[in-house]
């Protein structure tokens, strides 16, 4: 059982995470938090090797199920080098992208299954679940549109951005089943509401469980 | 259902696989079947990448389960773009180490557990179990003695060669223990008796087989 606090932020292309990890982070660095930000691979040598070979756009030949498997390899380095120190040591560890990503992606996007890309991630994350994980709900249209417009576009297009926007849309439709299955844990916020509002909603879902925790902040 | 037979052979380092599979596929292709002999990665790019990074000395931080992650992603690979197209064309595919030899490995010796190693494998694999897996049983201590005494002591020593003497105890009694649960499928020879001896034996279990499969050789 860690100390910690394992938060972790999921959403679709465009949905505004990174933005809103930088803003919840000051503001538990603010409440005299330790934060840690990360996302897979991490720069875990091991687990950028294998985000290597994922999107690698000379591999094409790669097999849904392959993909998944090292999907949840790099995670597992990850979170043994990275995320349950952090725990381990009580800080607040905000994650862009988990567990969930790969249940919608291949599990229900790929058409994998849920229930079949959970048994291997299981096996991956052994005991280690969020603790919270605020999924920003888009329409991928208009996540899609907000990517382009960005500074963004500027980057190296990957395998991923290729995708179709019939796949997003499964995507989207993946994280609202697994947030009606686990409403709890995974606490669904408007991604299309400015980005105050954004911040606001998730500021109130952290300070909810971190009071569950036995912490509170300064709201 | 394909229409070929898959035949995996399973054992300790220096058990003899190898030679015992040019004998084997040198007799089958006498007998007018087309064999295909392959072994994990099997020369399919993604697959030989992921087993570079397995292989690397310098990733002395991986985690046990990453490693095995790892490995059911390139039997995954391996198996989509090299063993199920020959054997939808109907040919004998013998290949050196299969699923048995991670949950021999990983799952006993390394201590991650049978079931839970069968189950990322369950989804590597899917649904293309091996037809017959020969398991080649040998003393370590006879083995790893056959190892440094053969030419191929010259190869350069990889990070399993260093692996203690009771790590390979270990997977003997995993090996053993699949061939107790499954003696139908894995059908376990003695390595320690001379070479034309083994062959015989593996041979004999190759026709029982081919035979309930409605194919029958000249023995």
């Amino acid at each position: 059982m860690h100390t910690g606090i394992f938060i972790t932020i999921e959403g679709g292309e465009g949905a505004g995470k990174t933005t809103l990890i930088e803003t919840l982070a000051h503001r538990l660095e603010a409440s005299g938090l330790t934060v840690v930000k990360t996302r897979e691979p991490g720069g875990i040598p091991i687990a950028e090797q294998i985000r290597g070979i994922i999107l690698d756009r000379a591999n094409t030949l790669m097999d849904p199920r392959t993909e998944a498997l090292l999907y949840a390899a790099a995670r597992r380095q990850h979170l043994v080098e990275k995320v349950q120190p952090a725990l381990a040591e009580g800080a607040v560890v905000i994650c862009d992208r988990f567990v969930d990503s790969s249940l919608a992606y291949q599990g229900h996007a790929r058409g994998l299954g849920m229930e079949e890309v959970r048994s291997i991630n299981a096996f991956a994350i052994h005991d280690t679940m969020p603790d919270l994980t605020l999924y920003l709900d888009i329409n991928p249209e208009a996540g899609l549109r907000r990517i382009h417009a960005s500074e963004e576009a500027s980057r190296e297009i990957n395998r991923l951005d290729l995708e179709a926007l019939s796949f997003h849309q499964l995507v989207r439709e993946g994280y609202q089943q697994l947030h009606r299955s686990e409403p709890e844990r995974i606490v669904k916020l408007d991604a299309e509401q400015n980005r105050t509002e954004l911040a606001e909603a998730a500021w109130t879902a952290i300070c909810r469980r971190l009071e569950e925790k036995g912490l509170s902040v300064s709201k």
